[in-house]
């Protein structure tokens, strides 16, 4: 068995915001958690992967071309593979995400936040 | 895009425990809220399947044959594929799964709470 992972004290081990932590991993799928904000989140699509935002504190908008939708603390939404979308946050926001392992989070677009790979959190 | 899941709310509408609902499904996994009460869970494995616990409120003590953690609100832990473990809730508890689409959720075990199919929780 991993050990018990405490969601809340994980994030107060790091302060650097869009730098994803993997805290777990099951099934070729990171368990990982992300510091949000700004606006810095260019518009992007993942070719092979679906992605879901979970808001474990704060608030975020989630927009696709046509349409957005705005997450509070305790909520998510999954955006399907292929889907051009962003994510705006509103103030600070952590999120939780459950990705496959190896997924880029700015799908193929190359940006300031990107990073070419994910840390991971010691427990 | 699906639409937003409120996580209490969606807790809100079933009241049964050990029936995983189903809330959201991506990259062949499915995101599922389940309650616990009672003593009830087997001694099981999944061969082909990690399980992640995550306590979205309450107290659970996940077992496996030589160890065993207490998770509480707002924690997780990873059972790795073929570690036979069993959870007991301490009093009412909501959790968190994220897995497989198609994985029993009492391994090849068949138990009292054995569900042959999950339900899928409308938003």
């Amino acid at each position: 068995m991993h050990g018990v992972i405490n969601i809340e004290k994980s994030f107060g081990k790091f302060q650097d915001t869009f730098s994803p932590q993997i805290v777990g991993e099951l099934n070729g799928q990171n368990v990982m958690l992300v510091r949000c904000e700004g606006d810095k989140v260019p518009w992007h699509a993942h070719t092979g992967e679906d992605e879901i935002f979970l808001v474990w504190e704060g608030t975020l908008r989630v927009m696709e071309r046509d349409k957005s939708v705005t997450l509070h603390t305790g909520e998510f939404c999954i955006v399907p593979r292929g889907i051009e979308h962003r994510v705006v946050p509103e103030g600070h926001v952590k999120l939780i995400l459950f990705e496959p392992v190896g997924i880029s989070h700015t799908g193929d677009v190359k940006a300031e936040i990107t990073k070419e790979r994910f840390d991971r959190l010691e427990g």
